[in-house]
């Protein structure tokens, strides 16, 4: 029996994607100019494509911004609750955190709960001045009172639909898609 | 000699306060209708005058909820540093946090820095279903990307001033004034 295929939307095309990540540099830039200890870290592994997406147009517009990456996932430690608690992977933090200003990119703000471990695993390295966080896409439906600086674009999503972030070679786009749908396959490579 | 004094301007007066901290309360009534484990946890000592006068009117709309407290204070451990640490002091949580809806209550919302411990030192009492925050005056000047879903009044304060919530009996009102000035005295016993 044929079923119709799990419907798809486009929810940022590349030219989006880009025109979008160069506004947040452009902002970034102008809250952050002369500060001397800046730099990205991309929330594994969906932030990574954003991350090095936005440093791009930051080197044109600022010079060189050191990255490094979070490796966040979720575990479920009891069977009895559904609330799963955030276990932190390998790390590669760029310098020294003590009185810097740290932009934790991710591709999708949820729940916010990634980005409230993302923050306790940027403050175990020491003390950073501030914290903000960029986004590509705000979905909605947060958990805890966390808030995105940087944002590319708000939406509400429903609760049953998935955003995903396609990445082909250097270009980013966004859809939307029900739970359960099959994955992107990842680029080929 | 003599000196102007300070200015002390008043930012909301107590009716104002009276008329935000009623719409919050039907806010978070709308919001979390039905939901059975649903308490408020204010934060030592500015947020309890806040919370207490919210709970008036919860219980007007919708029945008695919990309130708890947390006791959060900050500590300098290295000279070096002007970035203060988080202390947990001692803390009340009226029921278990498990699965449970938490609205932490604070006065003012500066930082973020106490509110990122209020978060932890929630969760460390177990895994809530959501936490949010409510504030009487979301100042600006944020550190860390944390936000209030229910806020009084927004309004971006210069560094040098300083907020001040002032409790007579069962009135708040809110003045600004610039740091140093003498401290409201606290109410008579």
């Amino acid at each position: 029996m044929l079923t119709n295929p799990a419907p798809m939307n486009l929810l940022l095309d590349s030219e989006a994607v880009n025109r979008g990540l160069r506004r947040v540099a452009g902002e970034i830039v102008e809250r952050h100019r002369g500060t001397r200890n800046l730099f990205l870290v991309a929330v594994r592994r969906g932030g990574i494509p954003v991350a090095t997406r936005l440093l791009d147009w930051l080197n044109e517009l600022e010079g060189p911004v050191p990255m490094g990456t979070l490796d966040i996932t979720f575990y479920r430690d009891d069977a009895a609750t559904a609330l799963p608690n955030p276990r932190l992977g390998p790390s590669d933090i760029p310098g020294s955190v003590e009185g810097s200003h740290v932009i934790i990119v991710d591709d999708v703000l949820y729940t916010g709960r990634t980005i409230r471990a993302a923050i306790d695993a940027v403050m175990d390295y020491g003390r950073p001045q501030r914290i903000e966080l960029a986004v590509l896409v705000d979905r909605g439906g947060r958990e805890l009172p966390i808030q995105a600086d940087y944002v590319v674009r708000h939406v509400d999503i429903p609760q049953d639909q998935r955003v995903d972030v396609v990445s082909r070679g250097n270009e980013l786009s966004v859809v939307t898609q029900p739970f359960g749908s099959p994955s992107i396959p990842p680029e080929a490579p």
